[in-house]
Order: C-alpha cells, then structure tokens, then sequence
C-alpha cells in the first residue's frame, strides 16, 4: 500500500464521466475539446480522443510541448499568449510539428505571436462575465482585425464563462456565453473576416450550453468532479473519480486531524464552499481549515474516526491538487490497478 | 532569460534574513532548528546549519528522507507521525541512519511508532490555542507516560503558535506558547519524566518568544517572508526574498491579468490579507483574483502595467509557491548566479 496521502482515481467512475460528456456533446452536434490541464495525464487524454477525436485544449506551452511529445496532434493553446523570449521560439517549434491553435485578446499580443509563428491560427478571446482575460464582444472584430492584418489566421472566438462558479450563477453564464459568442461572432463578421468556431464551455455550465451557438466545448473538471461542482449542483457526490486518501493524525472531542492539507488537496477556498472539501464518504463532515499537512475536519458526535483510520477527502478543485502529485494511483473496485503520471506536473511556462 | 512564470530567490536578502534569525537565537540562548518545508532546498539548508549548528525540522519523513540523503544527520519530524503500513518501515531506516526525533500527541500514535522505532526519541505535541494538532497542556503529562510506557524516548514539548497568523494576535500567541510550554513541562516532570526541550517558534511569533521557557525555535517561512508576514507586519515588504516573476498578458481599465496563478502562487487566501499576494515593487496594486494560470490584478489609475511586461509577485504564503516549482532561479544584483532544485518537492508522505 501506497501511504498517505496520496490521490486515488476511481477508473469506473471517470470513464463514466468521460462517456457522459462525449454523448452529450455528440447529441448537440457541438465539438468536444476537453481541457487537460485539469489531470494533465497522457493516458486520460487518449480515452478523450479515443471518444471524441484529436482536439484538445491546453492551458500553456509547457502542457502544449508534454502533450505534443506524447503524440497528440491537435492542440488549442486556450490562452492569450505572450510570444516573447524563448516562448516565441518553443511556440515555433510546437507550430511546426502539430496543429497548433492560440488564443489572442489584444493588438499588442497579435503582433508578437506573427512574428513568432507566421500565419498561426488564433481565435479571439471573449470576457462573457468572468472579467478575467478577454475582450468586450463588440471588441471582437477590431482584435481580429489587427490579428488578421499581421498575418495570423483568425479561425474563432472563445470565451471562459468562469462566472458560472458560484451558487444559481450557471443558467445566466451559460447563457452569457451564447449571448457573448454570437456577438462577438457578429463584430467579427463585420469586421470582414470569416471564420468558424465559437468555443466556450467549463463544467458548471456544461449541461447548460447554447449548441445554435457554441460549435466548441472546452470542459476540463468533469473528468474527476469535485467538492466545488457537487457544491455547485453541477455534479453528484457519486461523480466524483479523484480522492485524497488521507489518515487521522489526531483527534479531539468533535474532530479530527488528516495528513492531507494544502500542499496535497491545494488551498482554493471560494467563499461560498462549506469548506476546503468534501468527504464522499461522511456527507456531514465539514472540512473547517487546512494547513500544509493538515486538515481539520469536524464530525457529528459519535462520528469521529480514530487516530490511524483511513478516509477520503475529495479537494474543493480538482486541477490543482492534481497539479501537486507526481502520479495518481488508479483503482477499480477499491483495488490498485495502475499507476498514471501526472505528465504535466508543474508545466507552467 | 527563463520564460515566466518563475520563482526567483533574490540571495542576499535571503542570507541577510539567515544571518538575522541565527543572530536573535543565539543572543537569546535559544537553539534554532529551521524548519526546511519553507524551502524544501539542500542549499538553503545548508547555510542555516552553518549557521546555527546540525539540527533541522522537517515536516513528512518524505522530507526527512530527501535531507537524510543529502547528508544533514540530526532531523526532527516536528508531525504527530502515526507509523502504520510502509511509513514504519521508512522510519525504522531513517532512525538507524540519523539522529531523530519524533511528535506524539496520543497514547494511539505512541504505541505504533514504538512498535516501528523502539526507544525513538519522541516531543509531545501541546495545542498552545492555534487547536489543530497537540493536547492541553495538562495533558501532556498522560501522552508522555504513555509514550515512556511503550518504550519511547521522550525528550520534551513542542508546540506551534500558528494562531499568531492573525492581525495583532502575534504577541498573544507568543504568550501563550510560553504559557503552554512551561505547563506542559511541568505536568510532564509531575508524571515522573524527565525531558528538557521545549520547542516552539513560528515566523510571526519568532521575534516575540520567551526565552526563559523556550530552548528550541523552528521558524521556516523566515528565510523568504512572503505578502502574509509583511501584512501581519512580521517582516518588511523589503525583506521579501522570493517572488514569482509573471508577465502581464491582458490588461482593462484599472487592471491587469498576470501569467502567475494559484499553480505558480498557491491559493491561500487568509481573510485578513488583501489579496491572493502582493508585488513588492507596486504597493497600491492588489491581487484581486487568482486562477490557475492568472492573476487578476488592480492598479491605481495611469499605472496598469503594459502588456508583455513583467511584474514580480510575492505569493501570499511562500511554501505552497515553493512547492509548486521543480527549481528557483537564484539571482544577485537581478542577475541570475545559480539554480537550487526544490529536492523535497510533493515529499507529502
């Protein structure tokens, strides 16, 4: 047995989750590109591509260059890439060997990105609500405008309707996305520029999404689910693939101690959680504060396990706690079946 | 040049930080035994033992493994350790290789680890008020007679002020470490053990603690401070030894979005601070927002910094950063002299 902590995949559970993302966008007619940068593992992306074809999305040019050197051949970098320094010659050299795809929101960016990589194809990134990266989709065309005019191919717009992230949010992202992706789609158009693909999506508006509009999806959690979606309603307990298996250190009257804290299950902690996660297996736990090697979790009386016992604690967001393990143990059954690595650790460049 | 985002350790505050907490342990006649999880770095590690003599804290064994193998010889697991399944085994070889001691803050913990380690030297773990790990004070005297009943070797208290990480609660934390310290030794003396350690510190408390009572510190977040400690106003924003360098890749009115996100910077968000981290050379600006690859930044009006620049961010809590990088970029006068590997990154077991 592996010790504590250490992160445990349920097979079973995430080639389900796997499936019910891949059928649902097949009934929409919508094109699947799961984000990897969620499990950063080369063999969940092959079960992806396996069900829904080559395209995937990356979060940056280190996950691009992992994922291209494991033989994936359709990359969407979905990011306003900055092409300077040795960036711009590493963007080269993933341009020259894959089907490389990049994200823009800026002038200023574009004409880095030309003089890095020629003729790439960009798609102009969109702010639907989330006011993180992104232009104003009436914006849209003057970006594609400047894109168009260094030379790169503009073939889309996308946006993160990462807004969807809070309680009773994701029916009005969702529909911020669409509303969002056809206007931009429209300033585009009018600009003279033609293109196709109008790519959104996240896991809590993935059941929600617009399919007259968005021709792309770009999921990344629903691979695993987590605290924060079950929380959200986006997804079931019983959905959730990825647990950290902790042990109970310590204990007092009403709670217990675990040997999983923020440097194993990552320390997001949006306001509106019930805490830094859940565990699956004890519904009324409520995990009250984490430090590097510790959670404290309280209990219902009666409830607290002992010193020693094993539990799992699912993390509030899966990707980064995912970014923290050198490997996921893979288990079908409670039983040890595989070990994956964790491919793109720490591939943030 | 190294493409962002990177963690650079700026090596000449760094060492005046090294000097400056050797000098205030030696001038108090306290032992210092560094906690190295802050840095996770042989290099680093050395310089304190130079410094201050062989002992270091460690916080897994996996960290107790990667500095055992590195050579340092006298380690304490400052962790109630509960040694089951291969952790006893992994124990068991690191205590006949080097000096080591061990946390215990139940009868439970103590008959597991005397069973992996006979006569391990043991520190009881007291809850000083920060209610995480560790027993009443007056307890200690039953964890310790337990621990001596099994055949381990106790050899004092030990405690950590961790409810110091608060606006002005360092000087009552500090208090109450010394006052925890001193009535735990007491009831362990009264149960008929005689110990002589008792160990505490926390880089908030570090400046603060009592000298009479306290023969040990184990400070580790000094050797860098971060945005967490010069809010608390434990440090000087100039004291701040490591940053994460980031490069602005979008920009709005009044803010801009860096490449440095919680994968770069960790997520800790105490409610006190103003936000996910601050940058040193700027400030008013406050990190408002933080995904995974971004950094959502406010600056004042006429001061938002021009896409393709770069910006250097102290995270919030240095050790979940320095956790998520394989190596830091040292650099003298801002000019790169040597790269340290992070060689017990992910060491969580």
């Amino acid at each position: 047995m592996q010790d504590t902590p250490y992160l445990a995949v349920d097979v079973d559970i995430l080639d389900r989750n796997l499936a019910a993302m891949a059928a649902a966008a097949r009934a929409a007619g919508t094109r699947l590109r799961p984000h990897v940068k969620t499990h950063k593992c080369v063999e969940i992306a092959r079960r992806q591509v396996a069900l829904s074809g080559a395209g995937i999305s990356v979060a940056t040019v280190a996950e691009a260059e992992v994922f291209a050197a494991a033989g994936f051949d359709d990359l969407f970098l979905a990011y306003p890439i900055i092409a300077t320094g040795r960036r711009a010659d590493r963007l080269r050299a993933l341009a020259a060997r894959v089907a490389l795809r990049c994200g823009v929101d800026s002038a200023a960016a574009a004409v880095l990105l030309a003089r890095a990589v020629p003729g790439l194809p960009v798609l102009v990134e969109i702010d639907s609500g989330h006011h993180r990266t992104g232009i104003a989709p009436a914006q849209a065309g003057e970006v594609a405008a400047a894109a168009d005019a260094v030379g790169l191919e503009v073939v889309g717009v996308f946006t993160f309707p990462g807004h969807g992230y809070g309680p009773d949010q994701r029916e009005q992202a969702a529909l911020d996305e669409a509303t969002a992706l056809a206007d931009a789609a429209t300033a585009v158009a009018r600009a003279g520029i033609s293109m196709t693909v109008r790519s959104g999506g996240s896991t809590p508006t993935a059941g929600l999404f617009d399919s007259d509009v968005l021709t792309e999806l770009r999921p990344g959690v629903y691979v695993f689910q987590d605290a924060q979606q079950a929380e959200l309603g986006s997804a079931r307990m019983a959905d959730i693939a990825l647990t950290a298996v902790a042990t109970v250190v310590s204990r007092a009257p009403g709670r217990a101690v675990l040997d999983a804290g923020s440097k194993g299950l990552g320390a997001d902690r949006p306001a509106w959680t019930t805490g830094f996660g859940r565990l699956p297996d004890r519904p009324d736990a409520r995990v009250v504060a984490l430090s590097e090697h510790h959670a404290t979790v309280e209990f219902p009386e009666g409830e607290v396990p002992a010193v020693g016992q094993t539990v799992r604690v699912a993390p509030n967001h899966v990707c980064t706690a995912v970014n923290l393990a050198d490997e996921l143990v893979v288990v079908a059954d409670g039983v040890e079946v595989d070990r994956w690595a964790v491919a793109a650790r720490g591939a943030n460049t």
